[in-house]
């Protein structure tokens, strides 16, 4: 991979010629983003294997095309928490989006408007929610961590509240974050001035030292995290839907839908959680058989490709999240590349859908795939 | 891939040596045609995904040989649309032959004749059906489009009937193609001299704009695709048997075969249509189930050697189309190369029915076959 | 690979350092065999898919240890055709020996009797079958190929039980073999003077072309192969155990048994015969499954090392044959190579059996091997 | 991989940077250990097969990350033996440490009091038990290799008592070691300083030669290999619990808890006992299933992080022994680098246990894990 200093910041973007579809966003990064950055982003936590256990998985399942269906009224529309959304392709809630371009979320906003994509802030953001609301379009979620101090937690969502976010989405795949031992050994550090914008003015409590006997995991990272009265306090201090992200166990699944939160996105948090952790794709059909055919359900993790959007959308999802192309397309020409990858993307899915025959999302079944390993031998053996 | 311009056109052609069998017209084509043309030819759609899965599949299939049956009475012979063909190879509709031959189609129909295959002539052939018929042996059938207005269409039709066209195939799996990303990165375009030589008295109807909100893919490339009443008035408009080209779900198979189309010809358009699709032979038992025993069914898509022909006849295929071999057997010799190669081919495919005990191509069972990853383990565990 | 002349012929033999296991003698062999000849010797027909499948299979099964049995009165004796073996390790009839040894299959008979190996001398042999005779120990089969003319076979079969073979082993799953496009590439073409000694008198019929319309395999090559009543006639005219070698099909098994044939030798003649037939070891079970428990049953194809013996017996096999690592070993180190390869290989039988607590071939069962892929996981899921 | 001779010999220690996993002691071994040596302790028996299995069987699981649960209150301990450790790391019995640095197992027994974990000194240990339980923490057991003499035997059990060691495990696998390919090819060969001190006050019986008819194997080796009387014997001679090292079969699993043995370790001598033996932890959940719910059982073999820890506490294992990497750490850093690898271990282990929402070793469970090849596939096809 070629990488080259980021140097002088390029605030007007265009897009490199050579760019023939999503994926190669990706394949065009390590041109424009720094080394040790591009390795960063790049990288799952430790090994990275569930990072890319993400992307391997879609290979496992083909799409079946369909004939002579007339798909000439078709369409990519999909409703989620009550709005109309015209495409299922949401950007994910990417921190610190600085790193890549000096415009960082206000670019991806921007592009989300153009894309008309609804693009999810997270709480980690480089500019402020505020700001980003008012370069975003209509579709906006927030991300939230939980803060160590509950009124910061509920200053944050009082602030997405105020600034016209739709949704909020909470994230709980990422308590502890362990290190990508591509980002270590390429000697990443995170640049000085890139700093979480919301969260400037709440305290940080100090790191408390569990004891010499304790452990740092259980008494040390682990004693603040979310719980489940957490869960139900903030339920009970928001009207906006509360989505949870980060599920991968039916079970969790199934117990979260009974706590009344307002959809789920299956993810491992990109593979940068826990590292081992199922393929997001891996895990979505039973989740999907855990919460039933209509409950909200988000895939997150791997989407490299309109057919991989349609993979998701068949074994369970009603949308997906994009996270890593969508940074990779910010850092190769900002809010330019970030639409144009997603203009990219929705025509490959509408290219598979129409292919497939199948003129909405809600066409799209379990039948359409085949598993690349379920090669059918009706007769006989040997 | 050493690539050398084609100049000046070799219209005397001569097998090379070490070319010892079907495949390694393969091997060499990269010797005699020009590095971006046999990127365009040896690419699949997008990623190439479909293209190399259908060549991988026969690899997980083994040939069973069978001793002591006495095969000296056998032949290949097969009746497809009631006609007597002495092999089950027929030459695959390909477009613009022009591209690795100055003669094209014309040297693809004499090796037909010369090796008694039956030549499916392509609508976007470089040279006109009528002179490609004149070409050819007796067994030919054509290939076609539907265009855009329907008197093109039927005046296509006529014009086989009247050059002794024994059937139509009707593709219907490439109402989109998606560019491949190895001609991309290769650079290929269209020499301006290779054109669809039928096609050049009939009206191109402007490209419909689709609006603003509109997707270029659902209201523009699929407002006129192919639908089931399409599929209607072709039967309706002509008497020569209709085949379907482009089958791979069982569901399509069956409806197809209830229309009255005279056979189904199981393809994926040799990967150039759908990336992601499945592998012509993953697909091909479950559509023989779903039709019935004595349905006609070809296979096409990743055919490289007798055994491979061997494996797509024994899980439900009467015979199967070649593409890429005839192209490269093309493209290396010409008309002596195709029907080299086409020789060579049917004799792997004897060689393979002889050791397998097979006389007649109704002697190859899905019981000739095992599953690689089959291996039978009868007693108990562990 | 490195590749030697053989000159000048090496009539005496040491054992070069960094030999330690049996395996070792096809790592050496590059540096003591021609290129072309062990391009000849190591590939398979065609693209050697078969001959890869056969080493390969092996990989697929792991052996359990088993602790505390007492194993001291162990021995690895067989008997087979109702005479006593020391080992299960047959040397499978190579033709042509000469290739690699000066003195070829003299060597061979050698070392079998000094490994107390039987030797399956090839109706191909470079030096008489009497001449071997002479040479080898007390266990000595002869490989017969039926010959064009009856009288030829049949003057074989009665030189042979001139001789003092004690079995023929019927070989029927090579009628034709297909160049391998290894020795093909590499330049490989027989040395004049390597011509099988044991027909030089027989009359060779002139080969019958077929007509023009026919085929070259069917009316050609297979108008003479052998048949049920060729297999009949043999058995009627001598009183030898009768084996049959090249069976892969539980069918064939069973059918060959119910003939009276005296035992058979599940092989593919070493991925030399049909390319794309399976691996030996993926065949066997079913095989022995077909036969019963008490029929013989050999498996050739693959053997690489004491534990692939172990797993071969486990999965049916009464015997094995050991093909290319002989003739690795009898051109590395002549008839000393060969009984040391086989005394290697013997030991990592032995160790093979110490540690998986068997004390004879009889204690090895279907229970001693675990499926690779099988690892067992009692509890539910997810 | 870079190798540098170890001189001079480096008594004080410092981790190196660019350890920032356990795995990177493996990482970084070969700039620490001479090429040889690295090759002896890194190489399994024969081919390695067993070796490499052990460590690639952990990829074909995946962790279950949970949501929401409490885990403030987490802790790692276990109680096997009736003593409670503070964690399930116990460094698995390794010969001859020397091998690596001069302290050699001296070192480790700090580490092993440092980083609380419990030691299983080797019978062939280079400094003598006592020594080493001199150096060693509270929890130590001891591991025997029956000797020729039984008196031999009771003379280390009865030392093993008086030094304190809390349990005796008995190493069942490896009556016969094949060298390792890699080892004979990297020229090693085992230091003229480097030998067991706790055998050499005891007899070395002569090698007795098996008859020229007999098996060096069957009636040489495996003479005098332990049988079941052995066990009893031993378990009439000690009031410590026995375990017994080195089982992988379900039938000796059951055999062995039979005859009241203390619990077993699941184990193929880290692949230098039986090369095709199955991987530990592909063997582990049938052994668990065999001894019932309750009884102890640990497993050696490939673990090289913490998600591998947890990934054999879910198949069923209370606890796991750490070989090679205890090797390679100590070589890099001495004690330490075995104390500093052991506390990076457990921290990888409490991530995970915390990530999938375990707060005790008691909630790991097999419904923690996804089979990746299991992915659920609830919907009909095709």
């Amino acid at each position: 991979m070629m990488n080259q200093p980021l140097s002088p910041p390029h605030l007007s973007s265009v897009i490199p010629p050579g760019i023939h579809c999503a994926l190669d966003y990706a394949v065009m990064a390590p041109q424009f983003i720094p080394g040790p950055v591009f390795e960063y982003i790049a990288g799952g936590s430790g090994q990275g294997g569930t990072a890319a256990a993400n992307a391997a998985a879609f290979a496992g399942w083909a799409v079946y095309p369909r004939l002579l269906r007339d798909v000439a009224a078709g369409h990519t529309k999909v409703t989620l928490s009550g709005a109309e959304l015209p495409h299922p392709l949401l950007l994910a809630p990417v921190a610190l989006q600085k790193l890549v371009h000096p415009l960082g979320e206000l670019e991806t906003a921007r592009a989300a408007e153009a894309a008309g994509s609804c693009m999810i802030g997270s709480t980690l953001s480089s500019f402020s929610l505020e700001e980003i609301a008012r370069s975003a379009g209509p579709a906006k979620w927030f991300q939230l961590y939980l803060q160590p101090q509950r009124e910061s937690t509920l200053d944050l969502v009082r602030r997405a509240e105020a600034a016209g976010y739709d949704a909020v989405v909470l994230t709980l795949d990422a308590v502890i974050q362990v290190a990508s031992l591509r980002a270590l050994r390429a000697g990443f550090r995170m640049p000085d001035d890139v700093v979480p914008a919301n969260l400037k003015d709440y305290p940080r409590p100090g790191q408390r030292r569990p004891d010499a006997v304790q452990s740092r995991v259980f008494q040390g990272a682990m004693r603040d995290a979310p719980t489940w009265g957490d869960l139900e306090w903030l339920l009970s201090q928001t009207t906006l839907p509360v989505w949870i992200k980060g599920v991968l166990h039916p079970e969790d699944a199934r117990a979260l839908k009974a706590r009344g939160v307002a959809g789920l996105v299956v993810s491992n948090h990109g593979g940068r959680g826990l590292d081992g952790a199922p393929a997001s794709l891996d895990a979505i059909a039973a989740v999907r058989a855990a919460v039933g055919p209509d409950y909200p359900l988000l895939l997150d993790g791997g989407i490299r490709s309109g057919s991989d959007v349609f993979k998701a959308l068949a074994l369970g999802a009603d949308a997906v999240l994009v996270g890593r192309l969508q940074v990779y397309a910010l850092g190769v020409a900002g809010a330019l590349g970030v639409a144009h990858m997603l203009k990219l993307l929705l025509e490959e899915l509408e290219v598979c859908m129409a292919l497939a025959g199948c003129a909405t999302l809600a066409d799209i079944h379990r039948s359409s795939l085949l598993r690349v390993s379920e090669s059918p031998t009706p007769e006989g053996s040997p």
